[in-house]
């Protein structure tokens, strides 16, 4: 692609992610963060909170499994994306807007926190790999008992 | 500030931008640009243009001027600043959110056209410019010959 | 392209853009710019320059000739491209390392200036300017008269 | 601070992060990213890896800690922070450059790997929360046992 809007947001988790997936068995997980600028109020000399911006963020395939598996409710995370737009109509029938981020990379911070790090290995040849990063709505559907075997935790 | 997010947007004015000044007499641009991504496709060997963005840009101070005076609509820009969100009440009082990016530098692109570029000279301290730099909402109303004589077009 | 690293600079170019020619009659422009953060001194309460980043930039093909009409040294720009690293050996045969902007979209900045833009109209039909975003190495030289008739101020 | 160059870089880190404290005991881990993008080659169809870029990153206080704690070589890392660039002079004589990244924020991706998050609780008020933001060199030391009771490993 090309000429695509790309953005790093950095901020917490609303709520836990919640893991669906297409007909086709491809994995997305979506999740909304809440990012709080901080303002240095020169006259206080003390920094105070700004108005947060909420961004809805959907993220795909294998990722999408280690965000369910990985990232809960208040987590601090750093989301690099792309930013799109989604316009619908509602129950009026007026159209509305929305802003989503498209989830290229997606992990915990540790300003606040250490963690764990445990690398996927799922015995993918590269070949399997590549399919996985195919279009998800068109993928074959994994076998069940991949899924099966992977407890979440 | 601290823990802002930060974006950078391509694309083409969708309108003229509009140019306002606050009671105490600081100049705001508003303009709105669509963004719109192409999409190699790998079937057709051809590029596809994608879905738009559309976003809402506001600019201050004598940027705000120098954007009434060179952009037009259809003017591909580059877009830097501060994504932000805005929360209002539309007329059946229901909340709605809107983003809108707070500008800190803009420009005509040089992919498609070529520009003159004129330095803005107009003659002020470091400590005017100092002063133009402060909050706009607050800061004193620049006298009027100023901008009498600097006719937006 | 995938996993690239995107990057947008605000500076002031060094010098003039160079222009130059690859054998297969590609455009390609070369200029450096300095972007010079500011950092506000909480005791003294002023602002204070930090020190410049210097980074050389390059721009292809039709942008390449609208930089070099278009920019000069001093000119403030926004650059917005992939940062890339060259490795090659000094004379004395040690390996160096320098970084360069592969600039995606550039155009002067409006913070302290002013801008006439003028569309490119050359008259190419979508197959020839699809010719042109061609890898520039390989892409046929343009015609001479096409140069001849546009000059650059 | 204004007109930074902030980037975000995702790569994997080249070896285990170095942790070390300035004279008056604030953290300060080191590591080395090597992002290496994607191409899609239209020929072959197929995905060839890019060059790589190398990047050294410093990341300061209590997320040097925790970098320390949770990053080691391999890791596939998103970070997010300020590009600077540093002048030396080498035995020679001769005037380098090098690039850094000043991490504003650094977590592991979870593309190809699950975390387990903790959130680091050192039962710190805010004031001292707010001191351990202030400058690194001039900080005072913290208290001996509060890193005594916590192994980097």
């Amino acid at each position: 692609m090309a000429g695509e809007t790309t953005i790093t947001v950095v901020g917490n988790l609303v709520d836990d992610p919640e893991l669906r997936f297409t007909p086709a068995g491809a994995a997305v997980a979506n999740f909304r963060i809440a990012s709080t600028p901080r303002t240095y109020d020169r006259q206080s000399g003390e920094w105070k909170d700004g108005d947060s911006l909420f961004l809805s963020c959907s993220v795909w395939r294998q990722a999408a499994e280690h965000v369910a598996e990985s990232l809960t409710r208040g987590t601090r995370v750093i989301v690099h994306g792309r930013l799109k737009q989604r316009t619908y109509e509602d129950r009026e029938g007026a159209k509305r807007t929305v802003f989503e981020l498209d989830v290229e990379e997606v992990g915990p911070s540790l300003k606040n926190a250490t963690t764990t790090v445990t690398k996927a290995g799922r015995g993918k040849t590269p070949q399997q790999a590549q399919q996985a990063a195919a279009d998800p709505w068109t993928t074959q559907a994994p076998q069940a008992p991949q899924f099966a075997a992977e407890p979440p935790f």
